[in-house]
C-alpha cells in the first residue's frame, strides 16, 4: 500500500482515481495538487484528497503521481514532475492523447520512471464533483510504450489498473491516438454538432423539446462535455480527428443521396451495414 | 375498462402498449394481429396479447384498435381498419410521422373515429421480445389535428395516454413531423452513420472496439434500430429529415474548419454553444 500519493488535477478523473485507490486499500492517503484553492477546498470537502498541497511539496511526499489534467497542460506538467522526482518515484498520466506527451517526454533523463497510460472511461461531466466511486470498473486502459518505462514502475501500475477493474490494452502512442478518434473523440464531435443542430432550430420553435425523448438524450449526451478538457484534445488529435470527420461526414453524405433519390433500397443497405455494430456494442 | 382492444403488430410499440393497457387495468384482453404466426405466436408465449386473430375478426370484437406497424403500411392498414368499425369504435395509431397518414384518411368516412397519436417513447430493439412493462411513462406523447377526431375518441384516447404516464403534446400533423426530425429522426441518422464510420475502420484495425466506453456506446446506440422501421419513417418524413441532416452537416463543416485552421477559440465557441443543451437534456 502506498502511504501518500498525489493527484495532479482533482476532477472527474483525477478525484474518481483517488476514489478507488483508497476504496481498494492501494494507498493511504491522496494529496491533491490543484488550479485554484476553490477547488483543493472542494475536493477535501468531498473527500476525495486528504490534504492539498503545491506540485512540488505533494510530489516530495509521494511515491506516485498521477497527473489528470487537460492534455495541453500535461506535457509541462510531467516535465516538471520528472524534473524533481527521485529513481523511486513513479509518475503517470491518465491523458486522451498520448502521441505529443511521449515525444515530448522521450528525452528526459527520468522518461523511464513515467507510464503513459490512458483509463477509457469518462463522464460528460467534470469538476471534483463529478469524481464517483467505482469508476474505471470493466472499462479498458490503454497502457503506451511500455518498452520506455523501467519495468517496475510498468508492473506497479499495471496492478493499480487491474486493481480497480480495468483491462489493459497495450498500443503505441500514434496507434493509441488513431483509436481514441474512432472511438471516442468523433463521438462527441457528432454530439456537439447535432446539438447545435438542434439548438439553432430551437431559435424558431420553442416547443423543440417537449418532444425530446431516449434517443436524443443519448446521442447529444457528449454536448455538455467541458470544452477546457476537449478543446486541448481535439487540437492534439487534430489529424486523426479529421480523418475521422471526413469519412463521418462522407457517411452522412451517402444517407443524404439515399433520401435525396428517393432510394429505400441503398438506404436499407446503410442501415443494414450499421446494425453490425451490434457485434460490439451489447 | 375496455373488454378487447386489438393491437395491430405486436411489437416493440404495440406490444409495450398492451401489457401497460393491461397493468393499468385499462383493458381486460389484448387480441393480437399479426404479420406472421410465428410472431403472433411469440407474443402469445410472452403474454403480450391474449389471442391472435386475423384482422377483420379481431376489429369486430374491439372497441379500441391500435395501430403499431411501420408506417409504410400504416397508411393502408389504417383505412382497412376504418373501412370495417362502426360509429361508436376507436382507433389510433402510434407512427413517427403523421402528415402523410393524415392526408390520406383525412375523406374517409370514418376519419372521426381516428386519433392521429406518437408517443415518444421506444428503444432500439424491435419485435414482441423488445416489449417491456412501464414503457411511455413520464415522456411526451403527440396527438395530432385532434378537431379532426370525434371528442369522445379524444377524450378516451387522452384518459389512456395520461393513465400510462405520457404527457399529451398537442400539434399539427406537420409541425409535428419537423419536430420529430429534429429530436428523434436525425438522432437515428447520425448513429447509424457514426457506426458506418467506425466500421469502415475496423476493416483495417482489428482492436478498435476493445477500447469503446460509455461515450461511444451511448452515441451509436441507435444504430441498432431495424431498418424495417425507420426506412418508411425517412422516406416519408424525407424532406424534413433532409433539412436537418444539410443542417448538420454544416454544423460538422464548422468544426472540421475550426480543426483545419487550428483555431481553438472557434473550436471552443462551438463547444460553447452546444453545452446549452444541459438546459434541456438534464
Amino acid at each position: 500500500m502506498f502511504e501518500n500519493i498525489t493527484i495532479v488535477g482533482v476532477g472527474l478523473i483525477g478525484g474518481s482515481f483517488a476514489l478507488a485507490m483508497k476504496d481498494k486499500g492501494i494507498a493511504k492517503k491522496a494529496i491533491g495538487v490543484t488550479r485554484s484553492e476553490s477547488s483543493a477546498k472542494r475536493a477535501l470537502d468531498l473527500g476525495l484528497i486528504d490534504e492539498a498541497l503545491p506540485l512540488k511539496e505533494a510530489v516530495a511526499k509521494s511515491d506516485l503521481i498521477y497527473i489528470s489534467i487537460p492534455v495541453d497542460t500535461t506535457i509541462d506538467t510531467t516535465l516538471q514532475v520528472l524534473d524533481i522526482i527521485n529513481d523511486k518515484q513513479i509518475v503517470l498520466d491518465a491523458g486522451s492523447t498520448k502521441d505529443a506527451l511521449c515525444k515530448a517526454i522521450a528525452d528526459h533523463p527520468k522518461r523511464k520512471r513515467f507510464v503513459a497510460t490512458h483509463p477509457m472511461w469518462g463522464t460528460e461531466y467534470s469538476g471534483p464533483e463529478a469524481a464517483v466511486h467505482g469508476a474505471f470498473e470493466g472499462r479498458a486502459c490503454v497502457i503506451c510504450e511500455k518498452e520506455k518505462s523501467d519495468s517496475d514502475a510498468v508492473t506497479t501500475v499495471e496492478d493499480i489498473y487491474k486493481k480497480i477493474g480495468m483491462n489493459l490494452v497495450y498500443m503505441d502512442a500514434k496507434a493509441h491516438d488513431v483509436h481514441a478518434a474512432y472511438v471516442s473523440h468523433i463521438s462527441h464531435i457528432t454530439s456537439f454538432a447535432l446539438a447545435n443542430t438542434v439548438l439553432e432550430k430551437e431559435r424558431e420553435e420553442d416547443a423543440i423539446f417537449e418532444l425530446a425523448g431516449g434517443g436524443f438524450a443519448s446521442t447529444v449526451r457528449l454536448a455538455k462535455s467541458n470544452p477546457a478538457m476537449w478543446v486541448p484534445i481535439f487540437m492534439q488529435n487534430r489529424e486523426n480527428v479529421l480523418d475521422v470527420l471526413n469519412e463521418h461526414i462522407s457517411q452522412l453524405r451517402k444517407f443524404k443521396a439515399s433520401l435525396e433519390k428517393e432510394n429505400a433500397e441503398y438506404l436499407t443497405e446503410l442501415m443494414e451495414n450499421a446494425n453490425k455494430i451490434k457485434r460490439i456494442i451489447k
